[in-house]
């Protein structure tokens, strides 16, 4: 009776949470946060707040404003992770149409646009004073905007190296961000593995109980350190169903989450009554998960140096705000499409590169922490069966004698 | 008497085993899952599904289809592991030749058709439309398309550079493949040599069933992560002949079987008679397996990002669709053989870029997986040999006195 | 009672001490070091220190000298780490504005302006020159200086590649140095919640007073490496708060601080009542600590190759030296623009490049020393609170027989 | 006397088999197995074995089979360990004259032979015909091949990063190869070494014969794991000086080699009279050895994905066909001495990244294994004279009370 | 009064040997046995020995010597560790003018003049042959030696990105010596404070002599190491000082002499009286310093594979031989400054490349063995006073229940 219970019970439960997180939306992204808050409170936009200009400000950073929210918005949405028929729509001839038919949604278009668009206008605005000047609508001592677009094809390798290097240099970060997250699920579908086999149906009565707590302090660990690295999260609501309330209020009451849940866990397995030998077994797994949080703090908290990432946004105003000079000898009114690519394909690769300098909204973090629940749950469920099993084969064969197998008996 | 029949079984059994799935071709693809239905999931599609369009739409996609078709096919046929003769092959200076003329069976170059041919018919519209424009075939109000290719020198290396990194980083997945299966392969060969020399021969008949069992269960390991990481395949059938079909319904009862089967391990080795720091460490190995499931199921499940794919798509297709406009002026009508060649090579390495993201199944996982199972069958049958050989030379030396090696008696 | 007052104490004492440190300015950073000082202290420039000439080199250094100055001064302010508005602010569209404008005060950009002035010049130079001759206002023996570009263009590659990839190896030291602290971090505080969890509440009085001055030592560690690693940093100021006045003395005394304080956790780890097993874990977990001085202090004490950076920047100086001449017949006067950008583009790539070489002021070291000390003093506070309510739900469940969880009782 | 037998024997033994082996050319490396034969046992080529038609394959694979007989020929030439005289010269600034002069031998360059002939000759015919046309010799519905350099110019920096990325690739491999190497020989060292500490002269007779066997086997490790993966060597031969004979005739009788040698170490160890911890302690050592057999068999089943190599051999082999046709309006005449130059350096490039593909031939194999054999020897020798001397030590300071050192007595 | 002697004794002992150590001169580089030896020790050139050829010979090879000699005198230098001063002076805006004004003593400058020079030369032969045509100086049947550009501009970018990649590939071996040594420091050291701590002021006066010859082994090994790696160096001198003279003379016999010192730290401690888990924890260490000979072992005994190395070097020899002949349309007299510019810049990558191949001069090992000697005997002498310290404080605490920290008593 047992164990039909606890597995109704826990199938149920474990169920019943995936679920409703699975197709419930996520909170609205709490729009208060970042699209004109973030930008007013930057104090040197408020020093200068004279009527006039303030409001042509605002007016000016509209359009940013704009295709921040939207992008922040995406950013918010969970994603999932791929599956096989994910990957065979991935290397499907059609992905080049689809990937162009989506560009007028993608969230790193849309955001390209206040750069590109700038540009393009620049571009427009020289090209219309050099025909201006061209045709003679202009006093003679106008000159001509151009120049000789040599020196442009000598460095024209280095700033592609570099923008190309720079994403290398956020792409080794989503890296080491997904590497980190699979540390961090094997080492607590370990340690729940070791646990479960460890205190199995034979234990007394209180140790199940330890090793219940025990368990959802283990799955709750990654719901912690997700919400802890991605922005807008909600632990309390994400943790209500896997840990009880009391213990809720005392994780959130931390600093730092994931921290406490580590706490909680040591301690469970302190009270578990174990040998020694198998508690400091037990005990050395959770160095994994610290070296989890550690890497995930520090990919939060250590961006790329500033220093390089300004040069390569500096680099590429300078480079855009003159093309248009540089190509009108060859190109004429033909610098606006000109300088639109140019800034659209670079800008893009930067875009890309900043996106993913933080890589955790990009991995499917909240199915990764619903798997592991999912396999302690399984784990509990078949624990048993599994050793029943065994256990009656090995009887089974000693009653059948049966030769088949590595084993003559 | 034990020993011989164990011996000739456990051979013959792995014999047939191996000779049975080696020489049975792969069961037909199932076409079903993946050349229309794929596509016609597509909701979108599925949407505006009007009659004529809908037709037309199925008409422009039969090129695709299949050509996809083909390229799913051939990504599930077998691949073997190189061998010296293969490597000879390999480096042979003819190799040019053979991959030059294999090309129009290939599995990527197929793959590249669409998009091949249709920049190449953009080109020959283009072409058509300068040509009719330069006889003056039509109203002189319409434009030839030209431009100068300086913007395109300019950003050349930058599409170079980003297309080639992004191959780089599908390929360092393919590598991060590769080793996991390094890690998976060794860890269960250790496991089972550690099994196999703790639990020998000197053991009781229940210890023999157990470890039997056990070396199954560890067999079965890489055969269930090879299933759970290739597309169509049949886990039933390749588990089959390796563990007991009642085992096997429970692996297929469960959500994540490589996980079921580590747990059929760890109770196995629970059950095992042996000292409790004995059985610590090979739990321990057990963390190796987890890794790679981990690895395994994020390679699986979260892709380069897909906005750095996405850029990469896009900013070839742009590149391809304006290049006959700007090399008409340099080359004429020869846009088209150029437009050809460079889609050509530039879809190509994107092709393959888009290929070994997903690393499985261009390794050769079956072989490995029956590399295991042909390695613990010869640790069972040679470690009663090599132990007896190793006493026999100890009494021998007793008996003789012999005085050569680094030891003197 | 006991664990009231140590709650409140330890977190008064943290609490100032963080508070006081974190807005308490850096001491003024020492001038006398580095502007003249080291310059002056260079052995040639002393020795033929004739009177007008010296005034002369003094007069050319002084920009340098500023420059240098400045740079030195910047490079000592405390960062922060990111946070997720930092995070969205960070990938605002707005960056490229906020980059560009902030160009005028950035670090790199003034410790640029030597190098980029002198080329600029330079250009000046010989553009006057030019015209000079094309306006045959000098002797007609005087040659154009002027020169093919195509030299140029077959090596501009090169040298991309070459400035990228030193940029490049730099980033990886950085990389290096933010993985070194992570590692450092990690151990530091898994050490502290081993011992924290280790000798608790119910152990005697004599140990606590051990485990306090032990975790004020561990505490002490990153601290220690951090003054170690940084220039100019007050040592006896920074570990005052943490660490007893007279064990500090013993400390300063030490050649190699961080490695004196190792000394101490381990003399303390030995002098705690543990049982051997549980001490020889503890001391292995030092290894880690050792290792990030090894990495530190290698980081610190061996750059890039010399020869390396210098070929690097030979390399610049040759290639801008000669840039006027070469862009002469295409650029005219526009070569005095053209070197200005292309010396300010590449000399700003080595730049930043020597600047992420020595990465860790580039780090928040302050910030995660605080954090280690945070982490500490909250694991000291909870730890008892969470076993209690274990224990508590323990009691708890013996009476309520709960049959909620995965365990039915 | 013990001693003294001890090293006469095996010191005599060990140099014996070393000189014998070092002074001894390779056997003829079996010219059967690849030149023609594994292009005859070629199923297309025998399938369309018309008589005139093979005659002229195979007079026309004359060329190929020549020099891939060479270049395999010189891959079996033993390679030897660098040594600091070896450093000088290799960084003499006369190696460029070196290298040079060493070209007409070169294997590389020999087996490039036929691919830059072919296009060389290509060039000539193509420059041919165009002259014809050009003067007028053939009738004038000819046109002259040629075509703007343009597309070249943009598609050649991706020509190059795939084929430099490609070569990094391999010599990552070749790293690996390496790296594992490294391991290898460690983890070998690191077992002898402790095998030879662990049972020393005070243990039995017995014991000692174990010893004997074990440290033999142990040599042979590395040496059967050479033999596994270089192509044609003789593992009877290399391995009749390391084990017996009997042994030698069940290792090979192993499907699996080195896996064989790893089961005699490990029932060796287990036969040895220690402690369960300390036969623990280095049965867990054995994981380094398998881990590089996992590695080796890994690098030789599994190479660089085959559609990344032929996609780059195709890419070559089309960018060199239209060569002479894009650069006849530059060249003329010219175009076969540069397509010549071209096909040499790419074709160099991508031949050297192939050869590195597969690196074992290229590492010093041979020698690595003689020197575990003699760190082996030399171990058991000294160390009865070093545990002399500091037992001796510790006598005499107590007689003599010497003060010297970080010890007063 | 123990413990002052033995501080006395010790710091005086250290002292002494590093003051000596530090301010010796390195021995004279024994000339004797690289600048001619080595040249004529290459069988070919003393083969075909004729008088006069050989004396041609030894006059051109004479440069090539001489800059060589320099070369291999400036590497065995001995380098210092860099100290945040360096750093500042390594970052200062004036490096750029002291690395111009330091080129004509640099070693790497230098070891250039042989092929700079022979490229100029062929360009001035060149461009006096075309102008001796152009003129018509010569017969009329003379041609000028010009072409395209078109082909080197196609082949630049592999050219460029080969030489960096190489120089890549170097500068990753010269960052494995440099982790390397990190962990054979690390390991040193953790060791030596193992020892330190275990063996402590309480153990018997015979445990204090053993540990007295381990420590100074254990500090023996990092130099028997550097002396393993370093062409030149002179190890019994080195070694005088820190190991006794017996035990110098029985390390100077051995083959392999840092193994031979393991050995010696291996039987020490197994002389030393502790409890067998220690002794197994403190072996395993001596895996790292296993590993770390491994690691120098095989940088020193394997370089970059030679067809690379060859290829790029090759490369380089056939571009600067034809690049006067390509240059000469465009640049006519100047292509003597651009050959001299463009073989400069080159062969200076592929030099720099070259030179920190073998890593081990660059590293400034004779500091940080200096430092582990340094690291160690502070150990020794702070041991004994910080414990006393923490059991100070713990009696101190006991009577004066103080009640600041982390406890309250």
């Amino acid at each position: 009776m047992y164990q039909s219970t606890n597995l109704s019970f826990s199938s149920s439960f474990t169920h019943r949470s995936l679920l409703e997180r699975r197709f419930r939306p996520r909170r609205p992204p709490k729009p208060l946060y970042y699209t004109p808050s973030c930008v007013s409170s930057d104090p040197k936009s408020s020093d200068d707040s004279i009527d006039l200009s303030s409001k042509l400000v605002s007016l000016l950073k509209a359009v940013p404003n704009w295709s921040d929210g939207i992008k922040e918005r995406r950013m918010r949405q969970k994603r999932s992770l791929y599956t096989h028929e994910n990957w065979v729509r991935h290397r499907s001839s059609l992905r080049h149409l689809r990937h162009v038919s989506s560009s007028a949604s993608s969230r790193v278009i849309l955001s390209l646009i206040p750069p590109v668009f700038f540009f393009t206008t620049v571009a427009v605005l020289i090209a219309g004073y050099n025909s201006a000047v061209g045709f003679e609508l202009l006093p003679s001592f106008f000159p001509v905007l151009r120049a000789s677009p040599l020196p442009y094809q000598l460095t024209a390798p280095a700033l592609a190296l570099l923008l190309v290097f720079r994403t290398e240099a956020s792409y080794s970060r989503f890296e080491q961000g997904r590497k980190a997250w699979v540390k961090i699920i094997t080492g607590t579908n370990d340690l729940a593995r070791q646990v479960v086999s460890s205190v199995n149906g034979s234990s007394g009565d209180d140790e199940l109980i330890i090793r219940d707590a025990l368990l959802r302090y283990i799955a709750a660990f990654p719901v912690a350190l997700k919400c802890h690295v991605i922005y807008g999260s909600d632990i309390a609501d994400d943790l209500r169903s896997v840990v009880e309330e009391d213990d809720l209020s005392l994780i959130l009451k931390s600093k730092h989450r994931p921290r406490c849940v580590i706490q909680f866990i040591s301690q469970s397995l302190q009270l578990l009554n174990l040998d020694s030998t198998k508690i400091d077994t037990l005990e050395s797994k959770m160095l994994q998960l610290q070296e989890g949080i550690g890497v995930c703090d520090q990919l939060m908290g250590i961006p790329i140096p500033l220093s390089y990432t300004r040069l390569t946004s500096r680099f590429l105003v300078l480079w855009h705000l003159t093309l248009p000079v540089i190509l009108w000898d060859d190109c004429h009114w033909n610098v606006v499409p000109a300088t639109f690519i140019s800034a659209a394909s670079l800008f893009c690769i930067e875009e890309v590169g900043v996106l993913i300098e933080e890589p955790f909204s990009m991995l499917a973090l909240d199915e990764l922490c619903d798997m592991v629940l999912s396999n302690i749950d399984e784990a509990v469920k078949s624990e048993k069966v599994i050793r029943n099993r065994i256990i009656a084969k090995k009887r089974m064969h000693e009653i059948k004698h049966s030769s088949n197998g590595w084993h003559k008996s």
